[in-house]
């Protein structure tokens, strides 16, 4: 299978019914943003032996790579629009492995309303190393930022806490345990694109929980110039004798955690009902600069490990 | 040195200077996209041992991996707005390695008027692999394209041809012979900007010849519907005793294929002198589907390799 016949057989149809594509026959995609909107970017890389085991199937690995870039647009309240993919294949890629690959684009592109509009194929003398740029639209001026947090908003997060993490350690066999849905929220995270668009207005802070909790909360509270106190009680983790420091530090939650001021409980209570889907009160914006998790005592917990660190 | 430091120090002031970016400290970048003006985007992908050799130096890799990116806006006849970068870093890589890398980008920011405005940084268990999608702004439905080729057309190409294959070949020590210029020209191709800006309204398609003339060629003709017969005196390759059909075929020009219709012969001159930059007039565009190459006596030529493949 040559480049070409690659393209036309399993590229092009993922491009298809979106206009600026030009069916991936040109250089580059063109893109008419409507009045009064605003264009949000993202773009995450993930890489075979550091980002996703490397046994999983090429599907899973597809879903994976557009759903983590899904969850960023998610978290900034936008619509996703299209999406650019940069794959370098190890020489043994065989066509079998790309018609499943592809496949788990058409999938999630079905489900998330969104479109290839372009990118690139290469060779690797190394691992499969994949790259996705995702393109999401706003109105403008509402993109829900890291920077809007203010002393007294209460702190939220979706869903629920480190089963990602737990999937993953059943997966690396650290733990034992049957539960195919920690595994399903490690190989398949929801990207919340519903609770963000309705976030608009509502929350002053917004972004996704990757990297752990509260590494990602100290990124909202740098950006706000704030400070926080997590409850630990209040954090919605997994059934079971786990360690739960290690849960909530070990990322991969791909839930949103946001800030809003607290006359919008009534509303967040009605969204979460509208949505079914929990979202927990965990703790308070302060006015200092200090990330606390505290326990019952309300006295702080050092944590060993704050988070996933990219290198 | 951790992730944090890393973005703090080398990343973050190469994004000063274009808001969207937020400064990096955000989890997608927000573009407010001027009326009247549409979006170009391109991305490309590159991986060592396979686009470059490996053992260039670091600031040469980021120029190469910015300017084929703006060499795809330069086809389109686009201006540099941003671009994102997602860098998938080996672990032996230090702190020097990343300096000299950002110093690259840097250089080439201030060159070419464009801005860093996200991406994604991780570990690669394998060689560096590299991605860059880059955005340009055309005044909306001007964009060139493939597709406008139309019989009669005049074709041409900026610059000269296979100077970036003779310096690969060089560096490859397959043949000997010194040429700096050679050599710069495969490692630090120029995105023809001002060409390609200058064409809009001139040039009736475009495109950048990166894998090879007549295999270019080919996608500008299949994308218009029509042939071409290209003039093998008129083709301005190096001077000198070559393999002329490697250096046609070789990839790696960086220039702009065009067509025009005749009566721009005038402006096309004119555009030249001003631009200082060659544009040869090496065949026409026809009504078949065939993309030929012919010699002194209008011969179909049959190439050993049209160009290169990605896979």
């Amino acid at each position: 299978m040559d480049e070409f016949s690659f393209i036309e057989k399993y590229l092009v149809p993922l491009a298809a019914g979106f206009p600026g594509s030009l069916n991936l026959t040109d250089d580059a995609a063109v893109i008419d943003i409507p009045p009064g909107k605003e264009l949000v970017i993202t773009k995450d890389a993930i890489s075979a032996g550091v980002h996703f085991i490397g046994n999983e199937s090429p599907d899973l690995i597809a879903r994976k790579l557009l759903r983590v870039n899904l969850s960023d647009l998610a978290a900034k309240g936008a619509v996703p629009l299209c999406y650019f993919i940069a794959a370098c294949l190890p020489e043994r890629t065989n066509e079998e492995w790309v018609a499943a690959f592809t496949k788990g684009l058409a999938l999630e592109q079905k489900t998330y309303g969104t479109h290839l509009a372009g990118g690139d194929t290469c060779k690797s003398k190394g691992p499969l190393s994949l790259s996705l740029t995702a393109l999401g639209l706003v109105d403008k001026g509402t993109m829900l930022k890291r920077s809007g947090a203010k002393p007294d908003d209460d702190i939220y997060v979706s869903g629920t806490l480190g089963e990602a993490a737990l999937g993953l350690a059943l997966l690396q066999k650290k733990i034992h345990l049957e539960s195919a849905e920690a595994i399903k929220r490690y190989q398949l995270p929801e990207p919340r694109l519903a609770l963000g668009q309705a976030l608009v207005g509502v929350a002053t802070s917004c972004m996704d929980v990757s990297d752990g909790l509260m590494q990602d909360l100290g990124h909202i509270c740098r950006a706000s110039n704030v400070g926080a106190d997590i409850e630990r009680t209040l954090l919605p983790l997994p059934q079971g004798k786990h360690d739960w420091q290690a849960l909530i530090s070990g990322g991969d939650d791909y839930e949103l955690l946001f800030t809003a001021p607290q006359s919008n409980r009534a509303a967040i209570k009605t969204l979460s009902q509208k949505l079914s889907l929990p979202l927990n009160r965990i703790g308070s914006i302060t006015a200092g600069n200090s990330v606390r998790l505290l326990n019952e005592s309300a006295e702080d917990i050092p944590l060993a490990v704050k988070g996933w660190r990219h290198f």
